[in-house]
């Protein structure tokens, strides 16, 4: 039952005497407080089993001049300073959505939420769940038939159960099954992922008991067979003690010896960064990871925030259970509480800054997150160049990049997610898929159109990864608007008489819906600001959006999968701002059935036009499986720019010094090129490409 | 007048002892031979301007043996040696066309070509025709009428005069001219192109005289003002002495302590290159620049030849001279010719080498060409990663790449061309245009939608660069296949109850012809040997394309444009190989018509299916000019890449050692970050990712 409690809590005191930013997640102090908080609104003993525990953001319309007056060094005003969490009364469906105002500590919300609304996994509790199923005495029997060998060790994957509408109300988990190398059933790394058994136990999450042992099909059709004894294939490692591993790669350093070119300035839970002309405020909670606020170039406004915002994965085999594996992977888990510790040296390159942070735990305490981000540069070429053919002369400049990198793990699959940085005033979104395809048994022989065999008995069904980034843009103000550039071919006439010419063609978006990229008109969608011109041109301010094409959810409109993965069925969807809209799948995602997020969101059908809107960008890859992705994928990288369009007077990187090889360092490795030419072009301020006169 | 000349020679010797491959590019002293042959076929005292000298590569009927026997270490089998050159009697429009044989010094073939084939531009041409018009009496007095301020340098950039059936026989070149800075006229890199001047004149290359002085529309339609006083407008500079340099940018330095983990086999004009699996050879050549031949992965056959075909560039604006604007930048230039030195240090970052060449000139003699190709390694990040969340143990490799590059300056545009390979088993073409945009005069106020003011006084008018990537493949063996995959929903039936399965669909090409990618069934073509399987999964070894989508050309199909642009109407043309048909827009591309290219050698319906085919893959930009794009343009990137599906048994990056930060040596940049829990977990043999047990 809810409780509107008026319950007052000591106010939290900071470990930094700097103010608290109204947008910075909220510190450990913090999080420990809203917990106490809600569990001071109840029966004390009441066993409450926190599933978030997190900044809720305050108002724009608070926000806004808090950020003026501190980008103008004038006095802050006060902002609200409140915390959203998720719990249940342990052990039981309760599942509750609550608000407390951290600075008065009064409960501002605290309702029981609707008997189909559950909440994401968390790790406390997949790891109780996998013992669970092992120790079950039913799936005990199961496994027995097996007729596994001798101290096989059987591992359990527990997968979010997914939505069919078939008796699945109540909150469950999909167990898959598969083992270790018989052989080597020590190897606590051993890639289990090679030898997938046929039986899946349910487990519900109310009693935390296996209700059900499902069976999977392994053949052509949706054949159950009886569990057998099982044919036992050969392991597919992926630790490097199982490789023979390449002894010819020398080392490559990446090295600063004036350190980096990046500032950080932590303010608490928060970080301000400062890079060539940029400046942002990361922040980083348990369901997006990374958060980039109060984003600036050159001190002219860019994004207020911008997050990845859900992904979906749907799969094609369209048997029981598969048909219900769709997994959200920010709603049903959460980008930050999946985030690895990033190691020195192992996952960054180079000059490394990382930030830290701090979540919540099931018990209302604090688990830090150590690594979670790392900060760095890196080469990426040239940025432009020009050589003047008539003397010879070649200006060069170098294309640096800030990286923000974190990566997060998904029971089997990983992504490596980067904001990216250069110095022409472009942004990038980066996702690389890696990590470990999931997997189901397969009979020998066997050759379906949904999947790929990817090793003896092992079978990779295709599935659809669809990101969406959400973008709340601020592009010199608040009044903007979306418009997207066609090109198109002129007819023949007078004006064109051969056939030649074509012309650019604007259309202004007026209202919340989604919309497509359409390369056969090179559709081009940008943000742009009406109230803000090009000194040079009197074009308007505007930044474009380039995202890759992709095919959109496969699942028909019918499907739950269509229903709930809202944002699966556009490059595009755009709506009018309303605080508190943030995740495009809906808040609540965990065997959803749909209707509360962006495509929701958009059927209000709001005027977005030279006003406050969001832009959600989805990009995607149809994932058919081949060997090479097995036992573990190379990187699969999709990439998502913003870049400026009559936003400057010029090239924002023309003046990016000129590449020297005084300042670059590059060796030559071949001793047959004396190069005097070369020499005799290095002036005498240690430039070089400067003509020999 | 043709003559078939049995004129002998002595046999070329080689400065290297080492027999001459039958794919590297003509020496120094074939390309002379080559000339003398030719010469020595006609009158003495007879000028030719050569306007190509260069292999003609032997049949690949010849060439495969002799690599069997090459990679079997078994005798060399003899195969010809034969050149190509292309010469004009000078001050004529006689332009023939010759082979010669280098073993024998027999001329095989040389003919005069047709009234209508004219050659590529060259340097020598160009520079004399800059000259010509600036000296020209009428051109002076067009000039004079501008009222240019005492002392100004006008400049003029001599353009290929393309085609458009309007007295158009005749070589000629359409010159467009501009000035430096007039307040600073002795800057010879001053940005000529931020002041377009609005006269043309026109040059026959037979007489070399101007022979008309077109005058450029700058308003919004056709209409054409008597010159008059030009008004000035500010300069717009890009050399680093007229920035405000930035200051707070670090260096970055790439170092190998061990070295590179690449070799270099230069055996005389080719080299073989080794890294990381892959070997093949790198030529170069006058049109195509850099030529990869013999690519294998593992010593198996990948490709046999990959080179940029051509490319072209066609302009929007419909008005008298501009709607000629459409640039082959090898065919009418050549992408070996116009490339770049890239000096140490400013174009290529890290442990460099570089590779040289020898073209030759326009009078039979030889022109050195140093540093054209830059070859070094690069990190690119994460390669793979998983980390068993119940154990926490990473396990994580490094990207490491190899990259050649080559640079060419066509006059205003500079195109940065790269190869590039990774331990993936997969190779990438990348492609940056950068540069500056080619402009013309524009008044005050005028807006046109088929360009840009990008400076006062400056319209930059959109175009299309579309690129031709030349694919010949040798996979495992020369029976290949091109198919293409689609991902298609299921429809709604007992199999597919939730409507959430999809399945692929695999359609073989059976005929030479254009086709298209279509992101809606996620179409993705694949390079096939059916005679090989994959050892786990039966499928047939294959290499998948990735090319990005775009708008394909939008001159109409009446248009010269699109008659000569052969391969700008498809994502993809498969022909059956056919000796010397190298390049899409045809071998004469200077005021061509049409009809000898890809989209004629397609036309021809062959069987593909199972046999020799070449594949071109097409990529483009429409670009759609901003303010930022001037003076110099941020690069543009494109890239297709290749990478291979069920060609190996399992990732074929597996085997690379883990990233470790010992090998990696990644400097912490915080103090706060003692870190004590990852110097714990690096182990003995100074791997990192290992957990504390």
């Amino acid at each position: 039952m809810s409780a509107e409690t008026v319950a007052t809590f000591p106010t939290a005191r900071l470990a930094k005497s700097v103010a608290t930013h109204p947008l910075a997640p909220l510190s450990a102090t913090e999080l420990a407080s809203a917990a106490a908080i809600i569990k001071a609104s109840w029966p004390a003993h009441t066993d409450l089993y926190f599933k978030a525990v997190t900044l809720e953001e305050p108002p724009k319309s608070e926000v806004l001049p808090y950020l003026e007056a501190e980008h103008n060094g004038q006095s802050l005003p006060p902002v609200s300073r409140r915390a959203f969490i998720n719990y249940y009364i342990r052990n039981t469906s309760k599942f509750h959505e609550a608000i407390v105002d951290l600075n008065t500590g009064r409960v501002l919300r605290n309702v029981l939420l609707g008997a189909s609304v559950h909440a994401n996994g968390d790790g406390e509790e997949i790891v109780a769940i996998e013992k669970l199923v092992l120790d079950d005495p039913g799936v005990k029997a199961e496994i027995a038939k097996l007729q596994l060998p001798e101290g096989t060790v059987v591992i359990s994957d527990p997968w979010i159960y997914g939505s069919d509408g078939v008796q699945d109300e109540d909150r469950m988990y999909q167990c898959f099954l598969y083992m270790r190398d018989p052989l080597n059933p020590s190897e606590a790394d051993s890639n289990h992922y090679a030898l997938p058994l046929p039986i899946s136990p349910v487990v519900s999450t109310e009693t935390m008991k296996v209700i059900r042992i499902d069976l999977l099909p392994t053949g052509v059709d949706h054949t159950i067979k009886p569990t057998e004894p099982y044919k036992i294939r050969p392991p597919n490692e992926y630790i490097p003690e199982h490789q023979t591993l390449r002894t010819d790669l020398k080392p490559l350093n990446v090295v600063q010896p004036e350190g980096a070119s990046f500032q950080v300035a932590q303010e608490g839970t928060s970080s301000v960064l400062s890079w060539q002309k940029w400046k942002f405020r990361v922040g980083f909670n348990q369901r997006e990871g990374m958060v980039l606020y109060d984003v600036r170039y050159d001190n002219r406004s860019l994004f207020y925030r911008l997050s990845l915002s859900d992904m979906n994965i749907p799969y094609a085999d369209p048997r029981h259970p598969y048909h219900k594996k769709s997994a959200f992977d920010l709603g049903d888990a959460g980008a930050g509480i999946m985030a690895n510790n990033l190691k020195l040296g192992c996952d960054c390159l180079g000059s490394i800054y990382y930030l830290d942070a701090v979540l919540s735990d099931d018990k209302g305490g604090v688990i830090p997150m150590d690594n979670v981000v790392c900060i760095h540069e890196q080469d990426a070429g040239i940025g432009w160049k020009h050589t003047n053919y008539r003397t010879g002369r070649a200006a060069v400049v170098r294309s640096r990049e800030l990286v923000l990198q974190s990566i997060i793990t998904v029971s089997n699959y990983e992504y490596i997610l980067a904001f990216i940085f250069n110095q022409a005033g472009a942004m990038e979104y980066e996702i690389r898929a890696t990590g470990i395809l999931s997997t189901q048994p397969v009979d020998d022989g066997v050759d379906v159109p949904f999947g790929t065999v990817v090793h003896p008995g092992v079978l990779a069904v295709h599935h659809q990864h669809i990101f969406s980034l959400r973008v709340d843009p601020f592009l010199e103000g608040g009044d903007n608007r979306l418009v997207y550039d066609e090109a198109f071919a002129m007819p023949r006439s007078d004006f064109n008489p051969h056939g030649t010419g074509y012309f650019v063609k604007e259309t202004v978006i007026e209202e919340s819906g989604g919309y497509d990229t359409d390369y056969e008109a090179n559709r081009t969608f940008k943000i742009q600001n009406m109230n803000v011109r090009n000194p040079i041109n009197g074009k308007p301010v505007a930044y474009k959006i380039q995202a890759p094409p992709f095919q959109k959810m496969l699942s028909d409109k019918d499907s739950f999968n269509y229903k709930r993965a809202e944002f699966s069925d556009h490059n595009i969807y755009v709506v009018k701002y309303r605080d508190d809209e943030l995740y495009a799948g809906g808040k609540y995602t965990n065997q959803s059935r749909g209707g509360t997020g962006v495509r929701a969101w958009a059927d209000r059908k709001e005027n977005v036009k030279d006003t406050d809107f969001v832009v959600f960008v989805q990009a995607g890859i149809n994932h058919i499986p081949r060997i090479e992705d097995f036992p573990v994928m190379p990187c699969e990288i999709l990439k998502i720019h913003f870049k400026p369009v009559n936003f400057f007077d010029k090239n924002p990187a023309l003046d990016v010094p000129p590449s020297e090889q005084s300042f670059n360092k590059s060796v030559l490795m071949s001793e047959q090129h004396h190069q005097p030419t070369v020499e005799a072009m290095i002036g005498q301020d240690g430039s070089c490409c400067v003509p020999k006169l």
